[in-house]
């Protein structure tokens, strides 16, 4: 990316009842929040049509905000494989949609993402909420899924420019 | 469905590599294979343009052959969460495509399928292989994985068929 170019990166929080979203354009070295919020899929719902609407959602956001590039958060899954599988579904049919659409997706660990917004990989959730107002200059309070991809969309903002000042891209 | 009228179901056997598929007929109580095999995502390419793959492989399968309901087997998960979640993103990139197409999907036990083709639910791969030929009548061999697709859609008309004659459908 040129410096003073215009970047928009999707951040996403995929889960199989709720998944964060969140559009953040770079423009001139300055972040900013275009949209963010989360796909709701019921409760009550058939599990296969809540991946279709997960796709179909996450397929519409990306027409409207027409990001670049997509960023998510590492799961950690070490407990309970049938957890794994259900929110590993629900991750597939999210990141098929940024996939088809042709988006480069980028995975952050989850301390990576604490560091970037906050300066410590140990750092809390309310902590990081901050930060994400913070950085994107808003009073708004987000829903903790769109948050936590709201922050994904940071920290591969912030890695973008840290590499490209390393003269690395 | 009324008896003598035409139905095809898709069979899946989703996978992160190597996904099977196929699709059965059933026409005036006879099954037909319309067609099988697998969509292969490669070994090298990045994990979320495999999931891309096999979602757009997926949906442009179901438009050739115009399936009205979907048929997949359970996985069995409780070894390893980060298998299970990186099968389930594959399941779910699979799925959201079934979804999308408006296809109901339904899912059977192991068990179930192996009984439903074999007679028992502790048959072996080779005596399941066996009787999908048989029953789709067919010679051909398969891969693996293009079997077990066709033995959950198989399982599936057998399961369809068996509710019809007992009156609760």
């Amino acid at each position: 990316m040129q410096s003073g170019a215009e970047l928009v990166v999707l951040g996403l929080d995929p889960g199989s009842r709720v998944t964060g979203y969140g559009f953040v354009r770079e423009r001139s070295g300055v972040l900013e929040l275009m949209a963010a919020g989360v796909v709701r899929t019921g409760w009550d719902t058939d599990f296969c049509r809540r991946l279709g609407t997960i796709y179909t959602a996450v397929a519409k956001l990306i027409g409207q905000h027409a990001p670049v590039e997509a960023a998510v958060e590492n799961v950690f899954v070490s407990k309970n494989a049938g957890t794994a599988l259900k929110l590993g579904q629900a991750r597939g049919a999210a990141l098929a949609a940024c996939s088809v659409a042709g988006l480069p997706v980028f995975s952050y660990e989850p301390t990576i993402i604490k560091k970037s917004l906050v300066g410590t990989g140990r750092a809390e959730k309310s902590q990081v909420a901050f930060m994400v107002g913070r950085v994107l200059a808003c009073r708004e309070t987000f829903a903790v899924d769109a948050t936590d991809a709201l922050a994904a969309a940071v920290c591969h903002l912030n890695q973008r420019r840290l590499t490209r000042l390393c003269g690395a891209r």
